[in-house]
């Protein structure tokens, strides 16, 4: 009988589980087994928040498959022919020897054992700010089912009134928005100027925005001194300025590390950012042993530059290709990622794909252009909901860099074809009379999309000269006094306008009342209307009326982060 | 002074006022006017199905900017600087006077105007079935304004109880949807076996059953014979097989034909298809007439094939495209389409983009291969809903040619994604590791797009040996008797199954069940369960126990189109 071929894995949440199955169905004859220091297996733990939150009450749906089955060792014994070792903690990794140690947690014994190819998939540690307190009670991270666990139980039972929320990344909004709704009053701490820093600060303040409306408080540039507490429970948190904060709760989510721990020991090279070295087919710097998800770093496919990037999405797809390399030999390749993510926040979703103009910016590229759009994503007879785009593209290439959306409508839909175009190496130009999916009760008869390709076609021609509400705030704060016209009708000025300073000219009318405008055609003039359509509308007729220096606020006042008169 | 140069564009529907603004934007100096027969301008036509269904009940906003100005030649004049001259029919076009004549339908006035540059966009007319009858009271089309408030007036009054709509297309669904809302009984009449052509047969099925579960019913394979009625009123159609269905009302929703009377008067170029001939600059064979929307054949960009596409969508790009070559001279394209839609249909969407398996046999194309893939679009826990996507794909290259979806899932987001993917000209590998925004509120870890790539991939490696759902029901039909697994769990067998002559043996306990299979190793085998993920494991495991000839219903009981025992 010839030898069995041994594949170990190495954690059993997301990519160990994948690259287990894949492994299994490339080569039905190896023993493939998981090790798994915790109790449970394959948890579907980007869920966790709406758990917390209350989407759902059964727990076992985090762990089951859709139908109904839990993944635990019986399912992968009988249905997978998978050796899950839950309780089993992997102690170390004797390369030369190509052999783990391990412990059962339940029982103290150890062991070691020889594989033919390991996978490590040994995941992230959340990151803990260094400050005095952290051991106090009551604060916790939502990294793992037994977090999720205490903090379904913190909502269900009620008691706690006032709660902490520690950085206001993506686990951070989630877990916010979880307790908001289980009715804790939140404050949302973040160190940085912005939450959610996949957006630009514009875009990230508008959804700053959308939380406060919801009742939840939002501090940034700001962080975490110490927590406070009395007779070992939490009962503040101090700030880097001073500010006490009452509460009873604190959960931090500023982020986590790759977890190397392992694979350091064995003298794995690990690389700069902290995560595990791999190659293209998701092999470390020891060609029997593979590594996948939150513990490697990856490439960014628009940069050529090592991430880490820590995504439920990766993880699997990682997984699938260094199961079937180790099960096989190299023949599949993981080309990296471009870094899509997406965030429910309350009635908003806010997502990216590829490289915002900060991120741009950061990886020194030059002659970025961006642009803002505005817009519903359905009629408004099918009650269309607003989407606000940022939009970045090579001005020479017209290559699309990333895309930004956030608002209440179809956002995912949006960032999914932004992405696809990204990964097609679509230009501005070929997305012009891209072919979409059209229908009222979908999107508009020029999706939302096409027009935001449309406005940068237009402004890469020079026929649009855009200025951010950003630029135009700082101007004002500055003293500048550009003419400013609002171009909406004087019942929408009415209802909502911005307050800075603007002249109502609606568009419709702006013909005719030429002489309100300033005499000097060089004289700096700003359009601008909800959307901004209307605004370039009426800056192109400006232009035709011989007004030099004519711009357009882009985005409008759907786009303007601040506060407005009205 | 210099002459201005005057752009006429006859008809004010779609394509003809983008071209028109665009027109203007590109050139401020320019005459541009439109010239409309009908009162209305620049309606939002495939909004009145949502009109009729009482979706909305404000008429205006079919007719309105999103800011609730109403489209009327007053605001084409202040706003846009367009002279929109209504109620007014373009009679003749004289090419090599470079003018058009008029007659004002109010007045009876007649004219001549002479033109630089002509934008034809006269549109489509209904194509009636020449049947006896046709002319009774209580026929109608769903195609124009005044259609549109016909039927909408019908479900108001509620007096009518039965209808007929002709024709199983889009606007036959779309229709029927409608009229079923309001409360009347409906019958959908199909001259072929399918409805929503636009679909592969098994794929409209589905769509069928759901149409059939929600009351109307559906007639296929059966055309209509003549009109009844009485007194000048409709009182039944009758139909080729000689059925007489009473109703008061009739739909007929056929399909299009191009309309070209202008254009073949003025003796421009008619394509084989029927509608105007133009080029990528959307210019006619006479160089100073450019023709878009629905009048106008297109080019299919796979196929690079003559096409009649009449979208909203693409009639409004094409506008763009003429508006700008129009006003300053031939400078941008329009590529053609690869026939992306999208109709909902009750609780379901029907999608598609590029070829179907049907639309590629036809075309010619040789190796394609297809696979099926059914599942929930978000996991279980967020309320995920069904969606069964039909893959097609060049076999050796693994470029994809077009992708349909159904079902209640977020239908419009998957097709997006494959006409992006399309339109980059990407291969089932590029899709494999596709990086799109997952977080549960909004997909699954691994998308039911990219999952439906991995399947394909495992297809075309022959890891995957797929059988459709209705070659297993040919099969069977023919006395063939292939050993079917079903291998769902007990209670899910309990709930629903195929009743075809399966064996239930749940995927956990087949490596034990083994001996109830065939002794014949080469016994056709046909696994599968609810979406025929566990069937794919199943056939990997039989397979791996040395049975040769096995094979995965693809898709699942999901998939299934016939009646089920339960």
């Amino acid at each position: 009988m010839s030898k069995r071929k041994r594949i170990i894995v190495i954690g059993g949440s997301a990519a160990g589980p994948k690259a287990a199955a894949k492994a299994r169905r490339i080569d039905n004859d190896a023993e493939v087994i998981i090790m798994q220091k915790d109790a449970d297996l394959s948890m579907a733990s980007c869920g966790y928040p709406y758990y917390v939150g209350g989407y759902f009450d059964d727990r076992n749906m985090l762990l089951c498959t859709p139908a109904g089955v839990v993944r635990n060792p019986l399912f992968y014994l009988n249905a997978k022919d998978i050796d899950a070792e839950v309780n089993t903690e992997v102690t170390a990794i004797a390369v030369s020897k190509h052999s783990v140690s391990f412990r059962k947690l339940a029982t103290g014994e150890t062991g070691t054992l020889a594989y033919d190819k390991l996978i490590i998939a040994t995941g992230a540690v959340p990151r803990i700010p260094p400050v005095p307190g952290a051991d106090l009670e009551g604060i916790t991270t939502l990294q793992s089912m037994r977090d999720a666990d205490f903090l379904r139980k913190v909502r269900d039972e009620g008691s706690i009134k006032k709660a902490v929320v520690i950085g206001g990344g993506l686990i951070g909004i989630e877990t916010c928005e979880a307790l908001q709704l289980a009715g804790i009053e939140i404050t949302v701490i973040e160190l940085l100027p912005q939450l959610l820093t996949f957006l630009d600060w514009e875009l990230a303040k508008i959804v700053e925005n959308h939380v406060r409306s919801k009742g939840a408080n939002v501090i940034t540039d700001n962080g975490i001194a110490a927590f406070l507490g009395e007779n070992g429970k939490l009962n503040a948190v101090k700030l880097q300025n001073g500010t006490e904060l009452p509460c009873e709760l604190a959960v931090v989510a500023i982020g986590v590390r790759p977890n190397v721990k392992l694979a350091k020991e064995a003298g794995l090279k690990i690389g700069e950012l902290g995560g595990i070295e791999v190659n293209e087919y998701m092999q470390t710097s020891e060609p029997d042993i593979y590594a996948v998800g939150d513990c490697v770093e990856t490439v960014n496919r628009i940069t050529g530059k090592k991430v880490h990037a820590p995504y439920g999405d990766l993880a699997n797809l990682q997984g699938r290709v260094a199961g079937e390399n180790a099960a096989s030999e190299n023949c599949v390749k993981f080309p990296g990622t471009i870094q899509t993510g997406i965030c429910k926040v309350f009635d908003y979703a806010a997502g990216s794909t590829g490289l915002s103009e900060t991120n741009a910016a950061r990886q020194g590229l030059r002659d970025v252009v961006t642009v803002i759009n505005a817009s519903p994503d359905k009629p408004g007879f099918m009650e269309g909901k607003l989407l606000v785009t940022k939009l970045t593209a090579d001005r020479k290439t017209g290559k699309i860099l990333g895309a930004q959306c956030i608002g209440p409508g179809n956002v995912a839909k949006q960032i999914a074809q932004w992405a696809m175009a990204i990964q097609g190496k679509l230009t501005v130009e070929d997305l012009i009379n891209a072919d979409l999916p059209y229908a009222p009760p979908f999107s508009l008869a020029i999706d939302h999309f096409i027009a935001t390709a449309h406005i940068m076609q237009n402004k890469i021609k020079g026929r649009l000269k855009g200025i951010s509400c950003q630029e135009v705030h700082d101007k004002l704060q500055a003293g500048e006094k550009p003419f400013l016209i609002d171009t909406r009708g004087p019942e929408e000025f009415e209802e909502m306008r911005l307050g800075i300073g603007e002249t109502l000219i609606p568009l419709g009318a702006l013909r005719k009342r030429l002489n309100e405008l300033p005499d000097d055609k060089n004289k700096e003039i700003i359009c601008y209307c909800k959307i901004s359509l209307r605004g370039y509308e009426a800056a192109l007729a400006l232009e035709g009326a011989g007004w030099k220096n004519v711009k357009v606020m882009e985005g409008g006042i759907m786009a303007w982060p601040y506060p407005r008169e009205k």
